[in-house]
């Protein structure tokens, strides 16, 4: 770290978002793969084609509560001419031993029973008689009750034709084919599938732990005393939550006071269990940037290119940002700016697509769509800077939420949208169609 | 339980979807709030109107790295005729003693540091020597190695107008200010709005505790070894992960064989961590649904109407269905049919809704859109029920996936929504606009 306070020169590169972001981007890698238990991979990303090993269903079954019958035996029959067959026994779903169905005969059997052998069709109940003689019923007895029912003769009102109520042997998928492909995001249906095919384990990336550590020697925790010239911390409980929000497992390290040794021995102790390491506050031109000062000298002397390296960025709010790596393993650091609405704007726009990265989602970014700007007076926007400001989105129109002022944490609980306003516009009249960013 | 064999009667109500989910959301009531740790509190529902303690900021603070100077002082101030002020020393964030700025002096102050008495308006550094006497700098030297740069003298470069880069007390949020209102879902951004008002925690409703447990003794776990006639359990998977993203905590019970002793004893072990439970499988017309053959005999004795009722529904798939409440504290328990799809399809239209209610959410509903039937050949179904077909919705048009068989649960694997049939439509031409349910 040089103690020479830097001049204002054209070696002062301003960042565009764009590039910042590029740059994040071609840094930061998909985690390596792990096997997971199905339902610890939800919501994580497959990175292996899985293919079937059996097919589903494994076996001919039936789709109804009924009787396992051959066609030939109840053709033509009707409630007044019934086919009266002989109940040779239940065949019920996970019985292995199976009954043969001969000639006159029938097998009570059981939605996802597999169909006997001799047996063509299902009847479903509701087409007999139950075995009760006594004309059309609309349900079995409880075999617990009434043991009678898997025996005697059952009358069977209405004919079948072959394979009716029968769900053949692979008709869902067949083994050899693929059933879900990499780069599946694993949600319940897929982690059904999964199941359904046999697999207890799945091999995925995991999820990013991210790790949140805000610095300001102003902070206090949200349950503490305000002493004079304090504030709450809210930045590693705001970042924290959307990082969970993004589908990482965070940990709050809480505020770290503005000294330099502190700041780098806990980021280094956090190292173990981060993928990721965010910081909020410290990187501006103060005489107290903490984050700057332990950081611009944390070299990652295995890597090229490796270190943090601090920036101005054409944005607002954002505009002072830090990226890099650190430690043995490389991980990823941003260091965001401390104001609040400054913090979250960084992590929607550069975190959150960092993250997905690390899970090895294939769009890392928030949707956006255009809208049109409901506002009483025309928004103003520096020149030369992307301004991000807060907006509620809906049915097509966006309306401004609060100022441009980054200190706004009101205004942006009450957003869910941001409004972009590209680097060369300075003025957005109302009723003007703008990019929204939708924040979900 | 009555062990006749139930007759077809006018007495048999087929109940539609809509009147069983209204049964449903009038008995399920959102639960009792508790108070939690902000970071806990997170995608819950305030259960209070949250008024702001403290006004944000809560002091006049400076909203730049820079030097707070009295305008006066600053007046016509130029490059080439600087304003010489006496910098008095540091004012940090977070720092509780203020120094006095007298005319002709500065004190170096830091982003979000109290604006000192005396003071009236921050320039930022940009603008001054930053105390070098050699030109405009772009940023401060760190105080730890040039501590020099709280003293001295500074020159200012260009005028500041009362109040400028002041960030005035209160002008985020007024202490007495509505912060959140009762029934707000708590995100990152509310999460944040808690922080900075020092709210530590927060009184919500929690997440539901569902249990999840799936009935048949074909049923196998995915890591085990299929034998004859068996399946893979995909249920509990799939619900469990379901339930989660309704944004509920899951537990999975796994597969109970076809024994109504033994599910009967189970469920009353689980009801202890149970805001709701359901199950899968045992609820039609077999003579082995031992869900319906052990809950239908399951008195809630406690409270008029209570215990488990069994319907069939003008819905496919989806027709058998049981409701109810269970023990001590009349647990809502949905019964769900044991197919796959019907389960899942089940779990969508009558458990998230169930859910969402017992967190108090006010919208309890999946989206739903219309949508341009794609399709080579006319849909069928049932007249009078109400079908729901998987698809994959994409710009104003739904594409049906696989069929309609409730088996198909590969099928669901690639769908991303419900196309809906109508209880009055029996064929749905292509090119048709359809009700489609998005299953996000």
């Amino acid at each position: 770290m040089s103690s020479a306070a830097p001049r204002v020169t054209g070696q002062d590169h301003l960042w565009s978002v764009s590039e910042h972001l590029e740059d994040i981007l071609a840094t930061v890698r998909p985690l390596d793969p792990i096997e997971l238990q199905l339902l610890d991979a939800q919501g994580c990303v497959l990175v292996e084609d899985v293919t079937v090993p059996v097919s589903l269903p494994p076996f001919d079954n039936s789709s109804m509560d009924g009787y396992a019958v051959r066609v030939a035996d109840v053709a033509g029959a009707s409630e007044e001419y019934p086919a009266v067959l002989t109940v040779v026994g239940d065949v019920a779903a996970g019985q292995a031993e199976l009954l043969h169905v001969g000639p006159g005969q029938t097998a009570r059997i059981m939605t996802g029973a597999p169909l006997p052998p001799g047996a063509e069709a299902v009847v479903p109940v509701e087409w007999t008689d139950g075995g009760l003689g006594a004309g059309p019923v609309s349900a079995m007895r409880a075999r617990s009750t009434s043991p009678e029912g898997a025996s005697g003769q059952v009358h069977v009102h209405r004919p079948a034709q072959a394979r009716a109520h029968v769900r053949a042997k692979g008709s869902d998928v067949k083994a050899g084919d693929l059933a879900l492909s990499a780069g599946t995001v694993l949600g319940p249906p897929q982690i059904g599938l999964l199941a359904a095919i046999g697999r207890g384990t799945v091999r995925v990336r995991p999820r990013p732990r991210v790790v949140v550590l805000s610095t300001g020697s102003e902070l206090v925790q949200p349950d503490g005393e305000l002493e004079s010239g304090q504030i709450y911390d809210s930045n590693s409980y705001a970042l924290c939550a959307a990082a969970r929000d993004a589908g990482a497992m965070s940990y709050r390290v809480g505020a770290v006071a503005d000294d330099a040794e502190t700041l780098r021995a806990t980021i280094e102790d956090q190292l173990i269990r981060s993928d990721i390491v965010v910081t909020t506050g410290g990187v501006s031109v103060g005489a107290y940037d903490v984050v700057k000062e332990a950081l611009s000298s944390v070299g990652d002397e295995d890597e090229a290119g490796g270190g943090i390296e601090f920036r101005k960025l054409a944005m607002q709010p954002g505009k002072p940002q830090g990226f890099g790596t650190i430690g043995p393993d490389h991980t990823p650091l941003l260091a965001l700016p401390g104001n609040p609405v400054s913090s979250y704007v960084s992590f929607e726009l550069f975190v959150r697509p960092a993250i997905r990265t690390l899970m090895g989602v294939a769009d890392v970014h928030r949707p956006t769509t255009r809208a049109t700007l409901r506002t009483d007076k025309a928004l103003t926007s520096p020149a030369g800077r992307r301004q991000f400001l807060r907006g509620r989105y809906a049915d097509g129109e966006v309306t401004p939420v609060g100022g441009a002022g980054s200190h706004l944490i009101a205004a942006l609980a009450h957003a869910d949208a941001l409004i972009v306003v590209p680097e060369s516009v300075e003025s957005v009249e109302p009723g003007t169609e703008v990019e929204v960013v939708l924040l979900g």
